[in-house]
């Protein structure tokens, strides 16, 4: 039986254990988590052994910890691949929109669905299995494997940097393929040539000591929930342009080039705001949605926070007001500049009557861009049309993940995207879910991507 | 032993029962206390049953009870007064701020502790025990009492109206005296001449169908937080002024006679800064701090609630925002036309690509404002100036009291406040507080009240 005969055979087993792996909430943001992501790890280290890959281990590191694992006997004359994904999720509230528990996972329609299942539990389960598939037929891969798996993505990676600088020798590949990453269509595979940076931060708007009477204080006083409101609402121009001193300075812009291969791309906003359930596609003017989406940097709010948010009316004027925000980044932005200047402009267009701190919150990434005539790059491109039967797009991606301009900077190798999700997937939302036929077809993927890069 | 000798003999078990009644967590804005506001009542008719007032009945509403109880034998040619009061609180978060726990009360330094020792089951308190004075020492009382206690004044009485329009036999009265009311300070009484009206509504904006991810939808939809935030500060100018088209078209504007009354009250603003904790007074251009406070209307944030509120980041696209606001109205808004004012501006001037609802929440006041020349407001402020030695000023106040405009429609009647709480009492915040020395004082006012109103 060859490989892929092994892939057919094992699939409801394979499923199975996706299954046990998306029961474990590993949430990286919420603190009472910690236990899960660790067991998640545990989790990760056991099926790689199983499926014969060696020297699997969980490592630690400041926060949550990275699990890795080799198999390096495919000769000296043959490249080195590191393979990485990511095994924790995101927070699933609120609960109670999700159709069935986020962390008690079904299989419905041809889909698994539970908080995880597409980001990116079943993602880097996917080379783990065309592994295993390899060994256990062949006997050996055609290529020098590591695999490298983190507890951290979610949050935006913080403690991997000096990781993997402490790690070069147990991570050196001539290449790097990310197993978190979007394919354009079930029937259409693409390469993502871009990602954004990230900045994360908070503004915290302070008024009166405590909550306040509202009425035995309104009006005398400033209220920080309204004033937080202002200085939001001051970050954009009516029009969407952000109006941050400073904050596009280190923006590239896009060339005729970029700007028409990216509108070679179909787009269809009709379907755009069907996918999302938005009235609208608005935003910064003089770009088209896409552009916006792929190829201008963001500020969008996360999160507010307030007085008195349960049932009824409580008549407060509230000591303090939160705002979360992070913005997207584009080459040759960098988070610390583009924070510097939010910040400084939160606190020049204060109101008056109240105070505010402006603070970064974990989590940053540079902007990524693939290179021209990049050799990963091609030869995973190669294999998409192969199995697709379709040339890829050549894309950009809205998201931001660290963990790529991480692998840059101290291995000095770009990673390429090769992930089997999709978009419409309830990615960070309720009901997220990955369909089944991605997973099997990921798994050939992944094999034919061995055999490719061992020829 | 006259009333006064009986009042300081059991001033002990007076404040061991007002501990008793702080103990029930009888908070009408959340429903997991429905039961506790039952017990309140319950506790406030078997209160009045042992002060020696009669057919204490607790008596149904929609929502929260009702408790009434009289006492009438002081003869046909003697008035009836109506006293007033409330046994509901405010909710008593956020818990970790309290020095000690809000329904476990304490004494230090001469206070009650804990929440609604101060608003209003301190002051509710006094007239029964007033009225346990009198009946038994001299057996009798100067006028004929009734008793009207409600359980949801602090969500604005919204079940009072009907209930009052059909028991206006059980209430009718010559005079009616709040007991949940404010005096200047410790040493210095006043008259509250005037009470805000009230109106609370929410504003909801939504943008995509369920949360989206803020890196691969972020710059291509709305973002409803945002848009919030512009709808928010849409509705006042930077210098403070509201700019909902409308809202000020019903005010009356302050006289230069009224504007007189007002500055003759001492005001401190850098004490008015120490109280509240606020690093300035801001408000409304063109009028004092205390004129805005006093007899200007107001539109106050209460919470913001989206997205993301917990540790660290989510980068989240929310799917939804709410902002809670309450307008505190002087004569003659109407609750009606200015929620219909604000609801009108928001709906047009709504930023693309969200869609939103403004709904008006439970409780409304119509503004307040007590007669020239009211013979019930003369006794009163004659009786204050007897026990505390001082003339009361002449004052209004921020706040609404919903039921002084209810007992005015129904029953023709202006109460007028006597209440003995202070506004550093920490009213709807933690840490509230009582002072037993008020406590004490109160019961002296209301003997002497009904006394003079009897004499």
């Amino acid at each position: 039986m060859d490989w892929q005969g092994y892939l057919d055979r094992e699939q409801p087993r394979f499923v199975a254990e996706l299954l046990d792996f998306v029961r474990i909430p590993s949430v990286s943001a919420k603190p009472e988590n910690i236990g899960d992501v660790r067991r998640a790890a545990d989790w990760v280290a056991a099926r790689l052994t199983a499926a014969g890959a060696e020297h699997a281990e969980v490592l630690p590191t400041a926060g949550h910890p990275v699990v890795c694992a080799d198999w390096l006997h495919a000769g000296a004359d043959r490249p080195t691949i590191l393979i990485y994904g990511h095994f924790d999720v995101q927070p699933a509230e609120p609960f109670d929109l999700w159709s069935s528990p986020p962390f008690e996972p079904q299989v419905r329609d041809g889909r698994v669905w539970g908080r995880g299942a597409s980001d990116d539990k079943g993602g880097m389960l996917i080379p783990i299995l065309a592994v295993e598939a390899m060994l256990r037929t062949a006997g050996r891969l055609p290529v020098n494997v590591r695999f490298f798996f983190e507890g951290q993505e979610e949050i935006g990676s913080p403690d991997l940097p000096p990781f993997v600088s402490a790690n070069t020798d147990r991570l050196k590949a001539d290449m790097i393929f990310s197993a978190d990453g979007l394919q354009w269509a079930p029937d259409q595979p693409q390469i993502v040539e871009g990602l954004k940076g990230l900045v994360s931060l908070e503004i915290r708007v302070q008024g009166p000591r405590s909550d306040q009477h509202s009425g035995l204080h309104g009006g005398g006083i400033a209220n920080p929930a309204m004033a937080l409101a202002q200085v939001l609402a001051g970050l954009k121009a009516a029009d969407g342009r952000i109006t941050v001193a400073g904050f596009y300075d280190d923006v590239l812009p896009l060339s005729e080039a970029d700007r028409a291969a990216i509108a070679r791309v179909p787009y269809d906003e009709a379907a755009y705001l069907a996918e999302t359930g938005a009235p609208a596609a608005v935003g910064e003017p003089g770009y088209s949605t896409r552009e916006r989406l792929w190829a201008r940097p963001t500020l969008e709010v996360n999160g507010l926070t307030s007085g008195w948010q349960g049932a009824g009316t409580k008549t407060v004027l509230p000591a303090e007001a939160r705002a979360k925000i992070t913005c997207r980044l584009v080459a040759a932005q960098t988070p610390e500049r583009v924070f510097d200047a939010i910040r400084a402009h939160v606190l020049a267009h204060l109101p008056p009557g109240v105070t505010a701190e402006v603070v970064q919150n974990p989590g940053r990434a540079d902007p990524f861009l693939l290179p021209a005539g990049h050799n990963a790059t091609a030869a995973a491109a190669e294999v998409l049309a192969q199995v697709y039967g379709r040339a890829p797009y050549r894309t950009r991606l809205g998201g931001s993940i660290p963990v790529m301009t991480t692998l840059l900077e101290h291995l000095g190798v770009h990673a390429v995207m090769f992930g089997f999700s999709h978009d419409d997937e309830n990615l960070h939302a309720p009901d997220e879910f990955f369909r089944l036929d991605a997973f099997r077809l990921g798994q050939t993927a992944y094999g034919r991507l061995l055999e490719r890069l061992g020829a």
